[in-house]
């Protein structure tokens, strides 16, 4: 069956496996989100809309009240002053702009999640310019569509930055996985089931090498990666040590499975912190933070150890740099190995990595909370807070 | 043909393949040592006492003059002040000790060649405490032996230190590869074809994988290690840069064939230097120096480009460890990985890795420079001159 009609109305979060339980008024889901489903029969006219033929090709039926006459308003968060230390709600501006109606072979796409992600940050110091558009990823849904390979009511993955509608002639469009479970929300392919999960994954299984019995150390433990990270490395019959920076965060980490947890913000020392969790060090490190702790890390890592450089979000926002000690003599000594990576290297085997996602999800290995936003008009806040550590599990914008 | 003799008296400075020339006086010889050898009949009667039988078992057969009745006075370097910066010779001091004769199963060794290396700086700061005898590898020739697995006459590869006598069981003491040639000198053994030709080979095909067109960046690259990295290089069809001290440094690195070679005490720039000698950046780094010159190579790195840390002597001499930039973010964007590493590994592999050294070397492919002090007296002074960069090649204490 072709995954194209996905509507949604109101949400309820829901477990995998235990499905209940609501905290919609703190925006806080425990396990993604189940989607309750308006008009069935208006469903059912829009599935009729996208449906593939058995022969995988779409047929495309236009209909009258397909075509929009009315121009659409884009909204767009724009980059108005380039960041100078915490990004501030003054260096976002929000335009408005008119689209055209989509030409033959286009689609106007409208986002209903949107994704705010520490590298966003980074991204923004190396390559953005003031008046650029904010970057990012979004789920999207096609709203109208002069191109059969994506009929309206279809939902995709696009790279079209903070911005509510798109026109698209289909380039670096990506459909959801095949298959997505219509209980599941789409939310989670820009978290546990989409990027960040494969982050986790590729982390420990292409950068590691982690192994059943080892010790797994992981930072900013309580975030969109890292809470992946930990349930994987738990999935592999690991040990798995997480930092992170509250103790409600603490709590939430051992509720998972995590063997040891602290809050880094309170420990009257980290390296303690680190000895007292793995008093043996630690196989491998999935880096998530850079600067002091990766120093203090390092001189607890075994001979051998592995480092995963995922991200640094320790240093994202200094306008000077930070510096610290030279990591080499301690990486000579011990022999360790560091390796920064990003997901995308390993895109030939997504398709099949997201399937084994979905299923940890669906045999509720993998727990998958989310930090839901409503309202575009407050992404900037919800960056700003998510670079902050206010969230815990993927921080979601839901239009 | 069992290697049990080799019998020094003079020296002279041969190339392989294309032997002759001198330059005894300045101790720099350009390719090794060819012995010239003393007394052909005394040499015979040493070679049937240390001789193996056809099934590889020796025949020691004990003769009267081999019993030293007289105790053997040790001279030894003792650290007397752990290094506070630049190790100076008063931190040194030598010490003479009578050793017993050897009981049975052991053996009395005299030291021939002694090594001085830039990880003996980094080992004191960590590893030591004021009055330990300085550490290191000798080429040593047993004088007396009670045990018959190293009779009298051959020479091995001792960890012993600083010193120029020592009473061993056998225990940590490595035979010189079979078959060595009688007109290689023996002091390779603790070079190019010893220690650190070992672990450039290691650095560049075990931690690198150096593949053939690819752009290699070496440093310190007259140093023992450096010299046979880019040497290896070439052989392995790379593009090969040099970064050192002098420019008789740089004229010798051009001479053996490195592409580029500049000496970065004097450009203005190094960042325009390694620009310059690579416009398209380096697929590989052989890191020796670490500190600032590692920050401004870090920028250099092509994507997924790769590090192999074998040493950081910039930094040795810290008594507050230098600091620099955190590497995470540029790793993520690049997607880089760095190894440390020793070459003690890859161990299993030792005995095939130096015949392929030793091939490459009769072959005339790997000239084998060493920077000879002569007089164990000198010691402290080659090793603190070998940390300021005076040799080319392999600084080699000989006895």
């Amino acid at each position: 069956m072709c995954n194209c009609v996905s509507r949604l109305s109101t949400h309820r979060a829901v477990g995998a496996g235990k499905r209940g339980g609501s905290d919609s008024d703190t925006q806080q889901s425990t396990c993604g989100w189940r989607e309750t489903r308006g008009n069935e029969e208006e469903e059912k006219g829009e599935r009729e809309r996208g449906e593939c033929d058995k022969d995988g090709i779409f047929c495309h039926i236009v209909r009258p009240e397909d075509i929009n006459i009315n121009m659409v308003q884009a909204k767009s968060w724009i980059l108005t002053k380039l960041f100078d230390g915490v990004p501030k709600d003054s260096d976002f501006k929000l335009e408005v702009e008119e689209l055209p109606e989509p030409k033959d072979g286009e689609v106007l796409l409208e986002s209903v999640y949107l994704s705010v992600d520490p590298y966003m940050r980074a991204f923004c110091s190396f390559r953005m310019k003031e008046g650029d558009r904010m970057i990012g990823t979004q789920v999207s849904k096609v709203i109208q569509s002069k191109n059969p390979a994506f009929p309206v009511g279809i939902h995709v993955l696009s790279n079209f930055g903070w911005r509510t509608h798109a026109v698209s002639d289909g380039t670096g469009l990506t459909p959801i996985m095949p298959d997505w479970p219509q209980d599941v929300s789409l939310s989670l392919a820009l978290g546990a089931i989409g990027m960040p999960g494969l982050t986790a994954l590729y982390g420990i299984e292409e950068v590691l090498g982690l192994q059943e019995g080892e010790t797994l150390l992981v930072n900013a433990a309580a975030g969109a990666v890292g809470l992946v990270v930990g349930q994987i490395a738990k999935i592999k019959g690991c040990k798995v040590v997480g930092s992170t920076g509250s103790d409600a965060k603490v709590a939430y980490l051992k509720e998972l499975g995590f063997d040891e947890a602290f809050n880094y913000k309170t420990v009257a020392s980290l390296d303690e912190a680190l000895r007292k969790a793995s008093p043996d060090g630690y196989d491998c490190l999935f880096e998530n933070v850079g600067g002091y702790f990766s120093t203090v890390a390092l001189q607890h890592m075994k001979n051998f150890g592995r480092i995963a450089v995922c991200g640094s979000i320790s240093v994202y926002n200094d306008s000077t740099p930070q510096t610290g000690p030279y990591p080499h003599l301690t990486m000579i000594f011990k022999q360790l190995k560091m390796e920064g990576f990003m997901q995308g290297r390993w895109q030939h085997k997504h398709p099949e990595s997201l399937k084994r996602l979905m299923a940890w999800f669906k045999e509720g290995k993998l727990q998958c909370r989310e930090h839901i936003t409503k309202g575009f008009e407050k992404m900037p806040a919800a960056f700003i807070g998510m670079l902050q550590g206010e969230n815990i599990g993927k921080a979601i914008i839901a239009v």
